[in-house]
């Protein structure tokens, strides 16, 4: 499969949701909705409507609101929260059952046998009262399971030919790229389904096991915006779009980037958490260049160390001069943005001296150009 | 090689520079490389003395401290570069020329040709000086590069006999994990040298780029504290290390891991950055736990959702309860932590009170206290 055939399930409104921070209000979830169906995300899924009565509510309201985006919501594996979510009109349900010794150990306590009965008959029971619904079924903490279980869940119920997609799920944040490579590489070929990753990040290989599990054919990628979610979260929307933008921009080209920078912003102001300075693409210094030597060829062609165009986030580069690395190449860059003619050596002793008096502390710009109109006698 | 013969290579004091707001005085270098010593690192490398006075003079204070760690320091392949480095008294030099067509055009426009007569000419010359300094070579750019270009020059270099460690460098942020493990491999396999392995995290695969070298057989990983460097960073010294203790914890039992909270707070303090939400292992919900279903399982047993624990960091789980999506096991679990006795229908009755209330906005701990014992009678 093409890689620009993969599909975002957005998961803000249901993992998003599980950060510390994120208690979303009807409003504020239209808005993101809004937002991201503007973006271009194909799916878009919700807390359980088990979970609160609002989040049952809200489910309603945003199914009606007429998105592009179809609306789905995760659930465990009972018929009764099968119903609850049936009844919102929701149009996608994504069920989840625990398959890990330490999941079947310490939340439902059921045999592997008794997982493919449960989900056998909960998933059947779904598909009979609603035909059409975009119906998946994933493991929960895939990477710690048993391979052998793993096989005997998922073939039992891609057996069944009711469901529309597998999940593979990195629930605790150990997963690596190899290891998803593998899993999902294999349902792919066995059942010849849809097969969704999932995966958070407290081992920071959240976005590289996203990659490698879309390079193994998967179909869909779970994200939240700024990668918001339990712990420290999931692989993030922002960081997703910068992984597929840097192997092919063709991959994202679907959606609306310039939009990105909005996004992020508008999780941040919800949830009360600054965009970390480490954010792709829209974090303060995606697109900060400060060595001298990175200066001067970012001034030849940005390509040199820019991987993304910030552009293309409706974004711009910025050049830092005012500071003990700093070279002659952006003084000069400076001297000439102001208009003032100077020849290279004495660009080279005001470089000399702004690195001299950067030692102390990094200078303003304006102290910059005061320097550099100084040695042009204005 | 097993993994726990792996060495860092602590780069705040060098890439860390390079981020937007960093600037250490004198002081601050002091305390960083004590702090980085105390915690464990093997090698710590500083900016070029060539960078400003300052840099040049922090170099000599920080070698005379006499810390354990290696200190190194980051030249380009000049030989002036070379002397001034090696008049500081440093215990390695760090060598690098840009390999890539765009750093190629843009920055130095030599041939690979003139690349490998230069860096013969450098090494050679620094050889002779210091017949003992602990001596890398290592391209720039190097996944922009042309393999064949790579190999020309790396091989040249391993042939005069007197380089310690190669050194492969993803400048711009756009390797996957694949392709790290097979330039590293290859040059294990052809030159037996030490090989290290420099990554930015412009699409977030730092860590997972760390972690395919390591497999790999590299045996030195650059890292800074929080990631910090040229745009959004590189490899961060607390994801090296929630990455590589969630695949055993053995391999990082050599350092004082209850030293990293202080670290990063350290570098967040200095640079006036508050630590990301999403950071590894201190970001402040790192070991939160919201969703009804996951704190009712982390209440049962913490390794059901935990891969780290937060203990060995000097840290502190947190089970949030005051939401929407809390769970009546986190509401029994208070309820007995307050001494109350109450039925488990009757928890459940506040479950639901707390979720129905939560649905406007998130409740403090003393109120959901107040419901809880409201039931009690109290």
């Amino acid at each position: 499969m093409p890689l620009n055939q993969f599909a975002i399930i957005e998961s803000t409104l249901r993992e998003g949701e599980q950060f510390s921070t994120a208690s979303f209000s009807t409003a504020q979830k239209l808005e993101i909705a809004g937002l991201l169906d503007a973006f271009g995300v194909e799916m878009i899924e919700m807390t359980s409507p088990v979970a609160s009565p609002q989040s049952e509510a809200d489910i309603r309201t945003i199914v009606s609101a007429g998105l592009n985006a179809r609306i789905l919501t995760h659930i465990r594996c009972h018929k009764d929260d099968a119903l609850r979510a049936l009844d919102t009109g929701v149009h996608g349900l994504d069920v989840v059952i625990g398959t890990s010794p330490q999941l079947i150990q310490h939340s439902h306590g059921k045999s592997i046998r008794q997982i493919v009965d449960t989900a056998s008959e909960v998933l059947s029971f779904i598909r009979e009262q609603a035909p059409d619904i975009i119906l998946r079924f994933s493991t929960e903490d895939t990477f710690r399971s048993r391979e052998s279980d793993l096989l005997r869940v998922y073939l039992a119920v891609a057996d069944l030919g009711i469901v529309n997609r597998l999940g593979v799920a990195d629930t605790v944040g150990v997963a690596q790229p190899l290891q998803v490579y593998h899993i999902v590489h294999q349902l792919v070929r066995l059942t010849m389904l849809d097969v969704e990753f999932h995966g958070h990040n407290d081992s920071g290989c959240a976005i590289a096991n996203a990659a490698a599990a879309l390079e193994a054919g998967a179909t869909h990628i779970d994200t939240t915006i700024l990668g918001i979610g339990e712990r420290n979260g999931i692989t993030p929307l922002g960081g997703l779009i910068a992984r597929l933008y840097t192997l092919d921009r063709a991959y994202v080209a679907k959606y609306d980037l310039g939009l990105l920078p909005r996004l992020d912003a508008l999780i941040a102001d919800i949830c009360g958490i600054p965009i970390p300075f480490s954010n792709y693409i829209t974090g303060a210094s995606a697109f900060m260049h400060k060595a001298g030597i990175h200066a001067k060829a970012v001034l030849a062609d940005p390509a040199t160390y820019e991987i993304l165009r910030p552009e293309d986030f409706g974004l711009t580069r910025e050049i830092a001069i005012g500071h003990r690395l700093t070279g002659w190449n952006s003084l000069k860059e400076r001297a000439q943005k102001l208009g003032l003619i100077l020849d290279d050596d004495t660009v080279r002793a005001v470089t000399q001296e702004v690195k001299r008096r950067a030692d102390t502390a990094p200078l303003a710009l304006h102290e910059v150009d005061a320097l550099l109109q100084q040695a042009a006698g204005i």
